[in-house]
């Protein structure tokens, strides 16, 4: 199954200045489309930091999206780090600058073309026949991080990331955490490809715990939920 | 000035059956403490992993938050991951067992007692007499991930993590970017202490470019702010 990483670069989500929403699209998202997230991270607008992080990202998961750091501005630098990440320089694109001249004319400059300026190797995907590319180098899909531009990009390209969704059964208890967990980690060990999660909902009244269950392995997650309902289920 | 990391432990939050709430929470309250948010970081609950961005982290900033993976089920595994981090066992704490005790009486059983057996050489920290105190390993403060208990904990030890506020200075302008990027770059340049983020709002109509700078040295921003307004600033 295709697992995915999202790399989150910008200093004004660390400092507060905007709220992140890439990542809260994002999440139902893959997991609608049955792609494993296995990582979110935020970084800041530092070339050896991004490098970093998507070159560990790239080897580890099966997609890598970044959010953020495209545009022609001197704290946009993802392009040169995603570049340095794999080892090559970036070069000028031909097709992105008549792009960028045919739609800025006069007003574009030296800094606007930072725009076409991509790690060498990389790929355009003109999927959903979009008036601009996404930017793709090997595994790693260079996302804006702008929310709007963020997720029209993203459903163009969508579909490439398509896995087989994942299927989940919920328990409540109102016994405790201490009370369920020998019956849970018999669970876990009985049904492996099941993942069982225990969520304690201490703000209800009275609190109760949330159960999930998790598998592509629909035989085995209904077995697991039918084991765990069996021995602790006792509110709806 | 202080540094921190945060790391968010969870399937749960990959897998979207739960919003981050704690990351939302801590950013602008660190912001106001003048402590330095350089990194958050999502990942499952698969002690390697954490381990490994456990360790990294510690040696990266001053103060490393992990929330969450702290209760007694089988997917509580953040003690023995940071523990894993720094090369120790874990150890049932005396007095962490006591108060599980006196607190669940004949309740507490081994799994309740997993939440005592904490990484050899961690410290408690009592601050603001809460009834049971945060663990922290070295740099490590350990924190839960439900968010009511998170925020209490945090605000219990917030006093040892401040540092100086830092100031902002918001300039608007009805400029593009690629028109203003020449004049951030410069003011860029001329007060390396000033970070500058240009930040585009192509929502608003028309659009504008929010810039922002951001620094403790009061004199250097006041003198990159000027220059930045009278460089670019066409509207308030």
């Amino acid at each position: 199954m295709p697992t995915a990483a999202l790399i989150i670069i910008g200093n004004e989500i660390l400092s507060g200045k905007f709220a992140d929403e890439n990542g809260p699209y994002l999440v139902p998202r893959l997991r609608q489309l049955g792609c494993d997230l296995g990582r979110i991270v935020v970084i800041p607008d530092e070339p050896d930091v991004i490098a970093r992080e998507v070159r560990a990202c790239s080897e580890a998961f099966t997609h890598v999206f970044t959010s953020g750091g495209v545009g022609p501005t001197h704290d946009d630098v993802t392009f040169p780090s995603v570049a340095l990440a794999f080892g090559v320089p970036v070069v000028r694109h031909p097709t992105l600058e008549a792009i960028l001249r045919s739609r800025l004319g006069d007003a574009c400059n030296d800094a606007a073309l930072r725009m076409a300026e991509i790690p060498e190797g990389a790929d355009l995907w003109w999927d959903g026949l979009v008036r601009y590319p996404l930017i793709v180098m090997k595994n790693v899909a260079i996302f804006p991080g702008v929310p709007a531009l963020f997720k029209l990009k993203f459903e163009a390209v969508a579909h490439r990331f398509a896995g087989e969704p994942v299927s989940t059964e919920r328990v409540w208890t109102s016994l405790t955490e201490p009370e369920i967990a020998d019956c849970l980690t018999e669970a876990a060990g009985r049904w492996p490809g099941v993942a069982i999660g225990s969520y304690p909902r201490f703000e209800l009244t009275p609190p109760k715990v949330l159960v999930t269950l998790e598998s592509r392995d629909l035989a085995a997650l209904a077995a697991g939920a039918a084991f765990v309902r069996a021995g602790i289920a006792d509110v709806d």
